[in-house]
């Protein structure tokens, strides 16, 4: 699929006039700005992790989100038997790989997400990546500290193992399922100092996996929204206290005049 | 009772002077952005959620406000033992049922926390209100759907069948005790596009409860009180972003006269 | 050490260029802005907290602040893990005692955090450290009630039993090591209306600590540069919301002679 100025717009049309239910199953230091930026995007989010209701509640959803961020035992029981029923009902799943590599718990509790359910889009920072298809990687917490064009090698790795879509974000965000590459050279390097624009990014791929069955395409455009949200952002922000309000703000009033005047995906 | 500028004020005024301790379970999601309110409003927040400590925690508080937006089974634990003390030492109890009516678990868990102790007030919106009356009602995660108007009757069976008062929001706040029904119409449409501005006005029924033994009195200045507040940073708000920023500031700056030339309260 | 502009800049220039893994197992209140703020100082932040990873994860960490303020029974256990290994492998640790004295429980676990681990630093507010050396005294959740001054003797005494560093923070803060006092006399009132600005104080006192040995200067560091962000904050300001905003971008754009001019530390 082409990406463009009205391939985006499009969907975030879609995404406002629907109102997806996103679900997200995400670590604890995000899910304020998370719900606030799906909010603002037009979806409507929904934070629900314990065993004995993550399965009906992924029901109700246009897409199902897990973020790996602060596990535990409950959660990962949680995210495991939402992910079952979600590819039950083929709903979207995202899953955002936090720090994967950092310890052996995330990289064990990230190989059996994958194989007892998956994913049909990962969305990871370079090292997450890296990290996820090589076993000796390590990573620095949730740093990324491996150059993204280094490892758009492991993302053609990872997607091809998984049958996925695999995005990494970087300076430039790479974009790949198969053959296709896609590149978002949206965004801004101070949103790297806002805890939790990663993880808002895995919750709009989820948005617009909910109303774009063409996984690479839906993943290109919650970048591309990401992204000029974020440049938007920068042209009234003084740090990154402003710039996490004037993001939501933007995301808010984004419109086809400024998705047009600032895109740039690339394939 | 009657609801006036004057009767909101003077409840705003004992808030900031005797600065309630308000002990809050609540979700995830919004515990930062309650806590924040609750400190502009002039109350003393606390969040203490273990079995191992809830009902000590409670007997210090003015008020408990109970909301179960993320809801496990330790954390239902805790919110039995507090309620259970709170209700021994006549501490007011508010509860919010996040997402009543999405998944059997979260009904089931209502009807537990009303049976083994109860509420004094039930702030919810009007989907939330409705499927605690109605069992076949389902709701969307924590939308709202059902017409607010139309919850009324649900909010009246629910105050009765409970004994407690019951507040609906939504574009007029519905508080109902008995016979009793107030109406508040301030606030602005962008609220919703803000997470936990529902859980923040429970929050404030705690507050307000705290100082009040008059329970939709209570409810209803604190719901006047977040409406005028959200009316006030809407005329400096550019999106939801700023909006949440400019409410917390206009909570803190309150004053009388604004109260006097904003307050839309009706029986 | 002698405290100096000089000395603060130096320390905050060391940040920012090595940009130090900070591990926090905190409270779900505060982990957002607490994440935020470690990365408008220039650190980088990694919240894990569960057993079967928090070691691993402090390995990497060039400090580790542990934060009872949600505390339950598997976060503890994750706390005496983490602490452990900290320990051994000489990782600077910064223990905050949200609301000691508050419950049987809270007393208890911080008795144990200490007895089986230990702290380089511990920073609570006036009532927490006073509840830590007296057993009698109650704190009223998370309030500070005890007057700061007086309890400087609580912090000698306290420091004196851990053999560590305490700071309590108040309108002067107090860090105090053996015969060493340091009286950081900047800051604003208004911080104590947002939540989480003394949890994000130990967290800078975990920064400081991992680029600077002598940890009372680091403390007295991690204070000026909260004292002094806030000040600039409050020249924009129009309330707790806009101050927290403001906060994060002045600790990010923070510069030397900003510290030079506002900078109030004395033996």
């Amino acid at each position: 699929m082409k990406i463009s100025a009205e391939s985006i717009w499009g969907d975030l049309v879609r995404i406002r006039e629907s109102a997806p239910l996103v679900h997200n199953i995400t670590n604890y230091v995000v899910m304020n700005p998370t719900a606030n930026a799906l909010l603002a995007l037009g979806a409507s989010p929904v934070m629900a992790h314990a065993l004995e209701e993550a399965a009906e509640m992924v029901t109700m959803a246009g897409a199902l989100v897990v973020n790996i961020g602060t596990l535990s035992p409950p959660w990962v029981q949680g995210m495991h038997r939402a992910i079952l029923r979600a590819k039950e009902l083929q709903i979207p799943v995202v899953l955002d790989p936090v720090g994967a590599g950092a310890t052996p718990y995330r990289n064990r509790t990230l190989r059996e997400l994958l194989e007892k359910g998956g994913a049909d889009i990962i969305r990871g920072n370079a090292s997450e990546i890296q990290a996820m298809v090589d076993a000796e990687a390590t990573t620095r917490g949730v740093d990324s500290s491996a150059a993204a064009e280094e490892s758009l090698q492991a993302a053609q790795s990872l997607a091809e193992r998984e049958s996925c879509t695999v995005c990494v974000s970087g300076a430039v965000d790479y974009i790949v399922d198969g053959a296709q590459v896609y590149r978002v050279h949206n965004g801004d390097p101070l949103m790297t100092r806002v805890t939790g624009m990663g993880c808002t990014a895995s919750a709009f791929c989820g948005a617009f996996a909910a109303v774009n069955p063409h996984f690479p395409a839906a993943a290109a455009h919650a970048m591309a929204v990401m992204g000029i949200a974020g440049e938007l952002a920068m042209e009234q922000a003084c740090g990154p206290g402003s710039l996490q309000l004037h993001f939501i703000d933007a995301v808010y009033n984004l419109n086809r005049e400024q998705i047009a005047a600032k895109w740039q995906v690339k394939p």
